[in-house]
């Protein structure tokens, strides 16, 4: 059989990624090949590609490459970076406990239970943007949104039931236009018990996922500041499709996520995935 | 790293199969299990699973355990089967050249050229059905449709354009609403030259593919008798969505279809996949 790369195949809430150890970074991964190994009919399928390569940083040993399923770089992903910690462990890359990873958005602490179970990100700071009428539209219905950073951008809408964002398969209408000129995720919440909320997303450039941590984080946010007045305290439970995911809220404005990360398979990728060359010059 | 069994990924076409080797058929794989596996979020993903077991009968020494994504078993997959193909012989079960493969259908012929390339498969017989009045209607449009048997049944229709299916999200009336008791594949087809056919399919339990064997096979037999009054003779070109087929058409009525067959990875499943009791127990 011809040589390949190692991979392994992982999710956090059904939000799928293949890792690829790249120790040594030695691996040149192009857009076009991270599209081709993200492919669900011709390649494996995921999300997403989580490259593990040494970090530049001292402040963190090793660097989450993480790249969209178009090849399109992105700067975190909190259920990417579950699985990436999940992994570091597994492989005896970290060891249990609290450690950093360095990301695009900067240095980020993971915690990976020394029993398994869930595990904790620091996902950054929440910032939340005055934008006047701001509103959500899906199908028949409008919504007033509340719009939250977590280095990438949310529009947070209160829903009477998630059905009432209808089948979501073209992306919800925000105004103003101008209000996100490079897009916005959107999420559709409603409550379901005292700081427990569901939710379904809309992510810019994928459509409605199974899960988005960011998201979940933003609609923490939004349901803190409108039940509470403050997003400065507390853990949330947040429900998504693909599962259940807790987020803390603490008092410097900084937003910690909780939730499962599981690897399901590994192996190696067949040249053909990753190298142009070597994929025309053969089918198999 | 917890204990697995070994699986490949391949597709041909872009219809898409992990491959389980299992050459003492020992493996237990209940439908939960195949299901689990082909989840694409939660799983490794696929269409399909191809269990690799001995063949009881003389005439094949391996036999292909063929089940679909939600767990069911099927006759045969005109798709799988070339992949099924393509790993004997990079496995070094099976020899390049002409070799036979059991399957629920009965034997099946298959040929992997040496230089690789396309792999060719019998299909079995085809069998035209008189179904008076038999007409499909996707969307605003309706078209009369021949009734064609490959051991599961298609409903193939001529269409002036491929995009007058629409988008196929549902699937496409057949009536008189007796005439498939079990349901019935759709054909959408277009002729693009000389036994040169395009289509579109919509499968049973599947919705709309990028690939079915049988479909093409169907469809290019459903083709012959239109333009060329029989189905008895000569090579037809398919393109489907997701790559290209040949189907050729013998003279005893018994049909043959090649393309291609690709392994992209292959590795370890973790235990948690297979095992319920393990599942249960930890998260990874």
């Amino acid at each position: 059989m011809s040589a390949g790369i190692g991979f392994y195949k992982g999710h956090g809430t059904e939000n799928d990624f293949v890792v690829i150890p790249d120790l040594d970074a030695s691996i040149e991964l192009d857009p076009a090949a991270v599209a081709r190994i993200c492919d669900r009919r011709a390649g494996v399928g995921a999300d997403g590609v989580l490259r593990v390569i040494p970090s530049d940083d001292p402040a963190a040993r090793w660097y989450m490459d993480y790249r969209n399923a178009d090849g399109s770089v992105a700067e975190m992903c909190g259920n990417g970076i579950r699985v990436f910690a999940r992994f570091l462990v597994e492989a005896g890359l970290a060891r249990p406990g609290e450690f950093t990873v360095g990301t695009r958005g900067g240095i980020r602490i993971v915690h990976v239970p020394v029993s398994g179970g869930d595990i904790n990100a620091g996902m950054g700071s929440h910032e939340v943007r005055d934008v006047p009428g701001l509103r959500v539209t899906a199908g028949d219905l409008s919504w007033e949104a509340v719009s939250v950073s977590m280095g990438n951008p949310h529009a947070v809408v209160f829903v009477d039931d998630l059905d009432d964002a209808g089948s979501l398969d073209e992306a919800p209408s925000v105004t103003p236009s101008d209000a996100f000129p490079d897009g916005v995720n959107v999420e559709f919440v409603v409550t379901r018990g005292r700081r427990h909320i569901a939710m379904r997303v809309h992510e810019r450039g994928s459509g409605e996922t199974r899960s988005c941590g960011t998201g979940a984080c933003a609609a923490a946010v939004a349901a803190a500041i409108r039940l509470e007045g403050t997003a400065a305290a507390g853990t949330w439970r947040v429900d998504v499709p693909g599962g259940r995911l807790a987020v803390a809220l603490n008092a410097d404005g900084t937003v910690e996520l909780a939730g499962p990360a599981v690897l399901v398979a590994q192996g190696t990728l067949r040249s053909g995935l990753i190298s142009n060359e070597r994929r025309k010059s053969g089918s198999s």
